[in-house]
């Protein structure tokens, strides 16, 4: 029997991406779904009702959703070229910091590029509070990057791809806000990674267009904080 | 070599015990470290310096934080008495529904219980909302068990051991803060699977004493929401 794949998705989200990206990886085709996130489709309601939220996986007619989650099945699934490392402990480490970058990491860098409105005054360090923050937990995976090419190693893992939004989507933030946070007398490591990273086939296939990005972040969110 | 297995944790969180039921279920023997969240240890510190949280994994000095990812550790390092299903797409369900419980049941059911800061009548509004916000969250949990007589199946597994604040702890909140939430009419298969499960021998060894617990929270918390 054919398998049937599907992803729904929304072109700019790191989250969906990060599923085809580790579909494309593995070489698995899959039919891709685009969602108008303000008008939900009926199918993206039914599969995912708790959260009502791309991405879903759709495999063989059964959904799973959550990003992290989805990594893992397909890692479980398919398992030509492996994205998590064999190691109990190595594995252990993965899903650490792939939760950091969900956790802490994204909240913190929305808000050191686009945060709350402040009056002018209190907006100021605000945002200086943000950028420190990010700039603590960035350490964190510039330290984990050790000497590495990836973080999975000598090839592109779960945590690469968990990191797409540091290696790819950061970039395009700091453009469309002003914002500068990855800089390279900081973060050496992490820049080099970054570049490697967005230069894999599997990733560069999957990256949405720079200006259109930018383009729909300074429509949707403004110019940015740097600049209040 | 004999292993060494340390867990840092505190007697009254949800969390801690999550790793030490995991290691009982599995037989693992472990030295329990009791934190002082006020004044947390070195050792802590130098053991979790990205959160400063319990629980800790320590196995033969390497340390694992974050409770769902430890369990996924023990469960990969220490074969026995499995607490994950073979089945990926189960697999996937258990960790789509322990991120769940995490990242969306906790903040809800705490604030139903304890709740914001508000005037009288600003709070009685909060309240009901929140009330019924933890309803149709419990009711997917409800949904989730179907007919079995744990999450796991026919034995305890990762999603029951994360939703131990929901087998035990919720209840131990209710009679702390006055609130109702888990009750038998809305949710018989939830109370009769809480029921069952903290009669599991793994588990009743690492539940904290009800009284203790209770007052602890209401020293900490105050008498609750549905008091005000």
């Amino acid at each position: 029997m054919a398998e049937e794949v599907l992803v729904f998705g929304a072109w700019g989200s790191p989250f969906s991406r990060r599923v085809e990206m580790a579909l494309k990886l593995k070489g698995i085709e899959y039919k891709y779904i685009e969602e108008d996130l303000t008008n939900k489709s009926p199918s993206l309601l039914k599969y995912n009702p708790v959260h009502k939220k791309i991405p879903v996986l759709v495999h063989n007619g059964k959904p799973v959703a959550e990003s992290l989650v989805i990594l893992e099945y397909i890692d479980e699934t398919w398992k030509d070229h492996p994205i998590l490392p064999k190691d109990p402990y190595e594995r252990a480490n993965a899903r650490f910091w792939a939760k950091f970058i969900d956790e802490k990491c994204l909240s913190a860098i929305f808000k050191a590029c686009w945060g709350e409105h402040y009056e002018h005054e209190k907006a100021e360090k605000e945002h200086e509070k943000a950028v420190k923050e990010v700039s603590e937990l960035l350490q964190f995976l510039e330290n984990e990057l050790k000497e590495k090419r990836y973080f999975g190693g000598e090839t592109v893992g779960l945590l690469d791809i968990a990191a797409n939004i540091i290696g790819y989507w950061l970039g395009v933030f700091e453009e469309a806000s002003g914002a500068e946070l990855l800089t390279r007398e900081k973060f050496p490591k992490l820049c080099n990674w970054a570049n490697e990273f967005v230069c894999v086939t599997a990733i560069k296939e999957n990256l949405p267009a720079r200006d259109k990005l930018i383009a729909y972040l300074r429509n949707r969110f403004g110019a940015g904080n740097a600049s209040k």
